[in-house]
């Protein structure tokens, strides 16, 4: 399979910088090199919006794929630079959260110290850090040449909803752009139980539903979404802006 | 020539949603694929504005192609999902007349039944159905083998103009980011005739023009754009802010 | 090396402008073409900014990569298009100064007059010209098949920053999606003699930093950025937005 590296930066299209790191990486990688944007529109160093985009996305990849996140508000500093193997993929990125929820124990961690262009800017560390280490891991070296083993990157927990008799008490972990709410309650956290109805910030929003289109328009719903998580939507609106709930509001299923 | 998958959404790339559908293409697809971003702008929901984009986009592209094409207020319920094969190339998405404009008449149409992740999400199909159906045609497979011939697809008809003796008339049926105004009229229904003026919402818009450069700064003009369809623009500026005009407003060519 | 085109355009990605050349690309480029956006959200008709982007983008690409760059108020007027070989490297676009930081003096020029469809529109070159000219460059043909030599191309001249005894006097070349202010001031300009401090619009900004987290939440700070070029920024904020500086502010350096 010829290579393959994703980007995903909160640089946006505007400016030409995941332009920059394009060119970087077709003039360091191999010559069949294939790149895929993935997004460029995380909200500016919003790292846990990053850290909750890669784990959403790398379960659909294929193995060998090298993933380039940056979201870097420390750029320049002495936060470090890390590429790690998770789960047969290969990811780059700040060591600042932003890999926190894919660096699963046994997530083999290097530093990157020995791929950087010369001299690297202190505020570009995409272009000049990251990229010229994805090219090599394109080309066919191992993490274990870019740097030392790090054995304390910084790790992300994912929020576990609390599991109470009567009822299991989560939380909103995002808001997409449909304004979908969407929690950290999995189905597996009713067992077998089934819920009575599933309540936001106060509002009943009645029974779990399986579909969009079971509800009217504008009305709210309760469903397990396509990550398998509960999320709160309204049919043709946003339960977002209906509800005025957003990242860390609770959300309850009353069994 | 590697098999080439095409992308038109309305999922935006702020969300992780587009990120998973290439994942699961490039897991799934053949070790070369190529896949190309077309667009992820569409209006959310506005299944009639991916219509007029899909019928703008294929005539160009080579036989073969494969256009992944998702825009899905009713995912879940129970919409068909098709794939059909349409001037040489072919066409994946839900049965909601998102195809309707490309479906002429000749194409071959089949549901998708038998391609889908097992389980299905009821609210992700690009990803659960369509992707994996995509994939399955990129490595040779025939829409034939995809599930059973579907003869009813929705179809869209496209607003005729009206032909009378003195004048066309017809109406805008898309507004681009600059503010043009695209209308329905053809360069072949004023016949040989020539045009006195063009009339838009009652605004004397004067005689048709060549090209944007024959109007001045703010100027409104009318001219045959580059689809072959009569459109007005206003040179550095919008039409459509100037104007008011919007999908559905009458646009006349007086003879 | 499979060709690889590069698209800069103002077109966005709302409409199926950039999904129509792509087809063409595609549909006339060798069969391994590949294709890679660099952004389509230049300010619209922002030629100067187009050439900003191109003068950023073009160091970090490797030999061969064909570029096709379109912003084009002028487009169907009397303006020529043309092809150049730059660094190694084959621009296309129209001759409005878009391309004019990147024609080095040395540069080769030939006007676009053979590759245009039949019939070419008056509003959409960037299909009907300058992708046909890209997928011959692309399949191997060399500028001059596609037309007569230029000998005048549109040339931009970079502003020069007043190198005083006691200070550069520089000025704001651009404003990146961060609020990043981008001057013409180089760190050669200051040979090797210290600063003082930075003075943006008569607001004392302190003396150079290395990198943004040098500086508080909010706070404005002057340091050389990933271009070579002295910039204005504020960690996690807009220094555009707290300055009210633009394109043009007088940006200084006390020495």
């Amino acid at each position: 399979m010829p290579a393959l590296i994703t980007l995903i930066t909160d640089f946006g299209t505007r400016d030409s910088y995941v332009a920059q790191v394009k060119g970087v990486l077709l003039r360091m990688g191999p010559p069949d090199l294939r790149i895929v944007d993935l997004g460029h529109e995380i909200a500016p160093q919003n790292v846990r919006e990053g850290a909750y985009f890669m784990r959403s996305v790398l379960p659909h990849f294929p193995a060998g794929t090298i993933h380039l996140a940056v979201v870097d508000p420390g750029v320049g500093s002495a936060r470090r630079a890390i590429a790690a193997e998770t789960s047969g993929q290969l990811v780059l990125g700040p060591d600042n959260g932003l890999l926190g929820f894919v660096l699963v124990s046994g997530a083999r961690v290097h530093g990157i110290e020995h791929a950087a262009a010369a001299p690297a800017s202190s505020t570009f560390h995409a272009r000049d850090v990251f990229a010229p280490a994805a090219a090599r891991l394109a080309c066919g070296e191992t993490i274990a040449a870019l740097g030392a083993k790090v054995s304390d990157p910084v790790v992300l927990s994912w929020p576990a909803p609390v599991l109470a008799p009567d009822a299991v008490r989560g939380e909103i972990v995002h808001v997409d752009r449909f304004g979908n709410l969407i929690s950290n309650i999995e189905r597996a956290h009713l067992s077998s139980r089934s819920a009575a109805r599933v309540v936001l910030l106060g509002r009943d929003l009645g029974p779990l539903r399986d579909h969009y289109a079971q509800s009217g328009p504008g009305e709210l719903l309760a469903l397990f979404g396509s990550d398998g998580l509960l999320e709160v939507a309204a049919r043709d609106a946003s339960a977002g802006a209906i509800t005025g709930a957003g990242v860390g509001s609770p959300l309850t299923v009353e069994l």
